[in-house]
């Protein structure tokens, strides 16, 4: 079967409960209560779920013509925001234009592996660039792009070529071809339909910061977004963008989404990029997970909506929950310090006494709970 | 000037712009959009915004009439949740009644301390009395509740007696009058108006979890719910409720309130209960705050907007942004071991390459970064 956006009309016309986890399957949360709301509810509504206090709207950039007309050819939703910062007096601004791609895959999963990848490489062509012809600096996409997100099922085919040990692993390409470095995902998960663990291992990269030409960046591999500590190592490792490139379905997450990312921009006052992939993927061989539910043979629906989070606690309005998308922001890198120096997290953060409490934690100890 | 709710509709009858820092001087989000969507869009903002999976609504609590009536009476908003937990083989379900109080001050801040003082507790009692007979078994009140936030203005009048050292202070009484234990504010901001490191220090009582009862509980106050690791703390200590008695203002902090108390409620797999003040507080001497603002006499809107967090990610609507109120919740304590076992943050968290970290980015180095 293929993998296809979730329709919410059925081809003889009538409306059918969308699959996609949604009580009425709408396109993203923003669009649905700017269309249900008077402008001045949604106005305030904004200023509380997009963080955009006095009710001001995050700035839109004027998206380029060729950029346009690539996103109604191939049929991509397009959006494109700019966040601001305060002029300061020593420093001049480091604006960053920053791109995020979501998408489905191409081919239904029982196709020929080369013809799948092929598939969402002519898929992604026109996607990227339109992120070029809009002057993007840094892309990123979604974790495990190449591929439909295959390893519920535990079998390896799509890795034919590797050495003995298996790492979910982002690359990091710079701006003349050249490979930067690398990030191997920190944090494995367990649970329910993701049984990644038996495919491949904790990463030993720790927590790099690559400082490219167009500010200091980090990539925070999926799960990871549910360890604060991992996102902490990202902060103090001095990342000002940290990326997040998932893969993650409506009835696990969906309500989790909007806090994670936010929270850990806040909190370590940097930008956080969430990007994650779209569509339902059916797998020739069913699974089960350990969670008492009989076989299935797929995830559920990945539900898109990506978006990105300022350090001054505003966000993005998300990507479409149904479609491939490119989402476009400018950011000013100065954020990061004026909000630093505004909240003082980390001037107040005491880590001294976390380390000593986080050593003191992982003494063995000899009592019943810790076998 | 007397604090008092923030008004919409003047005296003579015309409509004024809300001073709470709204657009549109709303009562809480909830109600705002219950108001003004059809019931099936609600429920889908429902699921999103409150996780309320599934769409399934959160269960209420009937409460008694007399709470109702004194609710009516001394006009205090009050509602009543539950959160579900699944049922278990070899435990037991584990319900605990929780209450939280949010409340403006009785008297202007210019009334003799001691009327203040006794105003404050007059206008609990009803409260109190309504939080008893619903069967509340923990109930917590706001930060510094039984004063004016006057810390702004730097003048200690309200600390007549205490040793050389201030702190700000949580003291946890058990129900038989009995004193369980005290927490002292971990983290102190320095943070526009709230100029909370002149008048008292971190706290060093560690991140102490009381075994009550009712369940393990912890207090983390205010602007400790900024810091993740104060959370984690509280975690890795067994808390399996977390109060967070707050004091925080709409323009500084209205966007975050409902992401990081969520977060740490998530990522530590246990409840957290945000409790936020209430009204305009208005003080003799003005103060200004080192951010460029002229002087001024008050913080701006306290906006109240208690509410409970789960470890399922689901959370209550939130109490009124204007009135005082009684905020109770039942929850079955077996969720956090639930949630634990369903997500597995804690066994995949890697603990030992944290200690490490922070060991080594405390060490002292000799960069001009550091100076």
């Amino acid at each position: 079967m293929e993998s296809k956006d979730d329709e919410i009309v059925a081809e003889n016309g009538k409306t059918e409960i969308p699959k996609d986890g949604s009580v009425c399957g709408f396109d993203s949360l923003h669009r649905l209560l700017q269309s249900s709301l008077s402008p001045q509810l949604f106005q305030e509504v904004s200023r509380l779920l997009l963080g955009l206090n006095c009710g001001r709207a995050l700035d839109t950039i004027a998206i380029p013509e060729p950029a346009k007309s690539l996103s109604s050819k191939h049929d991509f939703d397009l959006q494109a925001f700019s966040f601001r910062a305060e002029k300061e007096s020593l420093r001049e601004p480091r604006i960053v234009r920053v791109g995020l791609i979501q998408n489905s895959i191409a081919l239904p999963t029982t196709a020929p592996l080369l013809d799948q990848k092929r598939g969402i490489f002519q898929k992604l062509t026109p996607i990227i660039e339109a992120a070029g012809s809009s002057g993007v600096n840094i892309l990123c996409l979604q974790e495990a792009w190449m591929m439909p997100f295959a390893f519920c099922t535990r079998e390896k085919k799509w890795d034919e070529k590797h050495g003995e040990v298996i790492w979910n692993t982002a690359v990091i390409i710079g701006n003349h071809g050249n490979i930067i470095g690398k990030h191997r995902k920190n944090h494995i998960p367990r649970v329910g339909d993701f049984n990644e663990s038996t495919y491949y291992m904790e990463g030993n990269t720790g927590h790099p910061v690559f400082e490219t030409a167009f500010g200091k960046i980090a990539v925070n591999i999926c799960y990871g977004r549910h360890h604060p500590l991992n996102w902490l190592a990202f902060g103090l490792n001095g990342a000002e963008i940290v990326f997040n490139p998932s893969a993650t379905v409506g009835e696990l997450s969906e309500p989790m989404w909007p806090i994670e990312a936010r929270n850990a921009a806040i909190a370590n006052s940097y930008f956080v990029c969430s990007i994650n992939r779209v569509g339902t993927e059916i797998f020739p061989n069913p699974f089960t997970s350990g969670d008492g539910k009989p076989q299935h043979a797929d995830f559920g629906h990945f539900y898109g909506s990506s978006y990105i989070s300022s350090p001054d606690s505003s966000c993005t309005p998300s990507l479409s929950r149904h479609k491939d998308g490119l989402l476009i922001s400018d950011m000013d890198l100065n954020l990061c310090r004026q909000l630093k120096d505004k909240w003082g997290f980390r001037m107040t953060a005491r880590y001294e006494i976390y380390a000593d409490l986080l050593a003191r934690y992982l003494k063995p100890v000899s009592t019943p709970s810790h076998f």
